[in-house]
């Protein structure tokens, strides 16, 4: 099946090609290039397949004029010229904050929160959903699935629903009751797992080669390739709406690790097409202490991810084996980065931060790299001098039990009881 | 402290106007202006003031170069010309979901959902809160107060915390928690209410004329000219994604009825100002049966709106005594509308309807709208061949309990157990 040559370039019209720029799938190890299809691992080495892409001519003028959403960079993704006219979630554009109150608190000259609990169904998963639909329908699947820590089964079932897809999502039994309801109201199928999120993931390998999976897509196991590349789309928005720059830092969660990698893909790829001025950007990682195994393997100067049985609240961010973590490590050190932790106590203030100075209420992950940014700081590695950008990847109502917050008092509806009770 | 003349219209660059194109407030009764100020009754008969214009020249080539948020309609509204640089949420530009799933299952030709769920703190109050923000700071209080369904209370805790503001909001007891957690985190003061939103309300009215709550901006009391104006943003956003289009039929919630007038006061304004084509639109009240004095009031051919004392999961609705109800009669009865209301077993079933076609999880006054739609046509009142908006303006994550969604079912990791599950 591997193919020396690509075959989607020599269609003529943008419509035509069901991928638009994706040329072939290329193995991140060996290079070996396949034919655009749902195929996921190199058959030679078994390293993972991702997207080439033979990019045409894109401007930020040809940007500006496409929709409010990420299909306005449908020239640098696998999707078709006309996918902004076809039923998706379309989500993506989400604030990048400039946060000046907590910049000040933090002792920063500038800082901004890309706030990406504004898309669809309140994370960021949001994007590579989308991605997956297209693929999915690409390949004529007609069941979407995945396995989930929360937020990735709500982002599928409402992409389903919009879409037209039946549904299929795993998750492991526990989590918290919004993901859960989130999950179950766009009228799929949910299936608990008694276990981890990586016994679920083990599942969903077992389950796509069983005819029991026939014609199902699972968005981040054989749609992987093309939903991974959705995150990219988060490096074009920060770098457009810092008006066409890059930040010079860059904090962002790992779960996987692909979000991470795939915002360093996107940066560079804005440079090679002279998007934005080539200068350096530093891009750190952000794990919970209960389930930090690349901040492990970074702290102690290692390139092997030793897997861990995850223990924190910030279970949007609970991979204890995250494929990605050795290119994780790689981006972080190319670019002069690191890899932090914090506690899950940290990771309570840190949510309790950015929601008092910024008006932004994050979920557990966004405690995590708000705490992250705040404990890299202290240690020297984080300049405050120089523009940062740190990611809040989800929201504070999936994750309600995370923060401690509730009524000052109640009272009588009377002017004396209001003073009674201290407030006046 | 009535005024013959507009004062502030003679300032010379909209920078300069701490107001833009306000000119004044007038009295929605008996016509008298007054100068633009902390103020919302007429000294004279004790209607309500609301903010008047004067336009320069508005072109939707002005607007389309604009920030994607509210902003890019600052030139019609009561807030200065640098408003998208002052710290503020910038809510805004909310998804219209061509929603065609849908609009098959109800056999309709052309439906959309404006989904304001997409907002910062994810209801349309981020609009309204916006703007007495703005109005706040130009009349410098320094705390910003609200009474509260829930929702109000978040979107004032966020931008209070954004903007720099103290703040102290007031909600009626027993409110979903996600709403009391989301309104307390943001670090500001919560008080609760032993009482309905009519009794809270009254509450508020109290301490505004007391020591205790000098230098308040009460967004929905003495700033409620200002703030009631952000609602305009919405006629806006939908005439501008349908493409500079009214559209032909639109169906809003009924709280306070505030929103609906002023959804209808943006469309004649856009009329005005030649920014669409004049053409009838028809509006649509939207209630819950166990709040439902407008539609009644409607059903009867009454003017005068009986209050009643709410009992039903649209919390978010459950104003007993609508302020504008008088005037929402008015504006469906004149544009040919209507109001209707649906019980809460109709609402949780059109929640569930919403996600299952459109991938939308709405809060219980989406499912409201969204059954009220439903109503309507079967009754003939709605046509099912004009083209029709209807709104979300909540978020499903903030009233969890109103729906029955969980797993499908638990399983061990293995084929096996998902054969014996009959999941196969």
């Amino acid at each position: 099946m591997a193919i020396s040559a690509p075959e989607a370039t020599t269609a003529e019209t943008p419509a035509a090609r069901p991928f638009g720029p994706a040329a072939a799938l290329a193995c991140r190890e060996c290079g070996e290039r396949y034919e655009l299809g749902p195929r996921f691992a190199c058959e030679f080495c078994f390293g993972p397949l991702e997207v080439a892409y033979e990019f045409g001519a894109v401007t930020r003028e040809r940007i500006a004029e496409g929709p409010n959403n990420i299909w306005r960079y449908a020239p640098l993704l696998p999707v078709p010229g006309n996918v902004a006219e076809l039923p998706n979630m379309n989500p993506g554009l989400t604030p990048l904050v400039r946060a000046d109150r907590l910049a000040a608190e933090l002792g920063m000259e500038a800082l901004h929160v890309k706030d990406d609990s504004g898309n669809p169904t309140h994370s960021f998963k949001d994007r590579v959903v989308a991605m997956a639909v297209e693929a999915a329908r690409n390949f004529g699947f007609t069941t979407l699935s995945c396995s989930s820590t929360g937020n990735l089964a709500g982002a599928v079932g409402a992409a389903s629903a919009r879409a037209g897809f039946r549904s299929c999502v795993f998750i492991p039994a526990g989590l918290e009751e919004a993901k859960v309801v989130m999950a179950a109201v766009y009228g799929g199928r949910l299936v608990a797992i008694d276990g981890t999120y990586d016994d679920v993931n083990r599942f969903c390998s077992e389950l796509i080669g069983d005819p029991a999976g026939e014609g199902w897509g699972f968005v981040n196991v054989n749609l992987r390739p093309y939903y991974a590349e959705g995150s990219k789309t988060l490096a074009y928005e920060i770098a457009e709406q810092l008006g066409w720059r890059l930040p010079e830092q860059i904090v962002i969660p790992i779960a996987s690790g692909s979000q991470l990698t795939k915002i360093d893909k996107g940066f560079r790829e804005l440079i090679a097409l002279g998007l934005v001025e080539d200068r350096p950007y530093r891009v750190f990682g952000a794990q919970a202490s209960g389930c930090s195994p690349v901040a492990r393997a970074y702290e102690e100067g290692h390139d092997v991810i030793q897997p861990v049985k995850p223990d924190t609240i910030a279970k949007s961010l609970a991979i204890g084996n995250p494929a990605d973590g050795p290119y994780v490590l790689d981006v972080c050190r190319r670019t002069g980065g690191a890899v932090g932790r914090v506690g899950d106590d940290e990771v309570v203030d840190s949510i309790a931060l950015l929601a008092r100075t910024e008006g932004v209420f994050a979920e557990t992950a966004g405690g995590v790299t708000t705490g992250v940014l705040r404990k890299l700081l202290a240690e020297g590695a984080i300049d405050p001098g120089k523009e940062t950008v740190v990611l809040n990847t989800g929201d504070g109502l999936k994750t309600l039990n995370a923060v401690d917050a509730g009524v000052t008092a109640t009272i009588r509806p009377s002017l004396d009881a209001f003073r009674e009770a201290g407030l006046d």
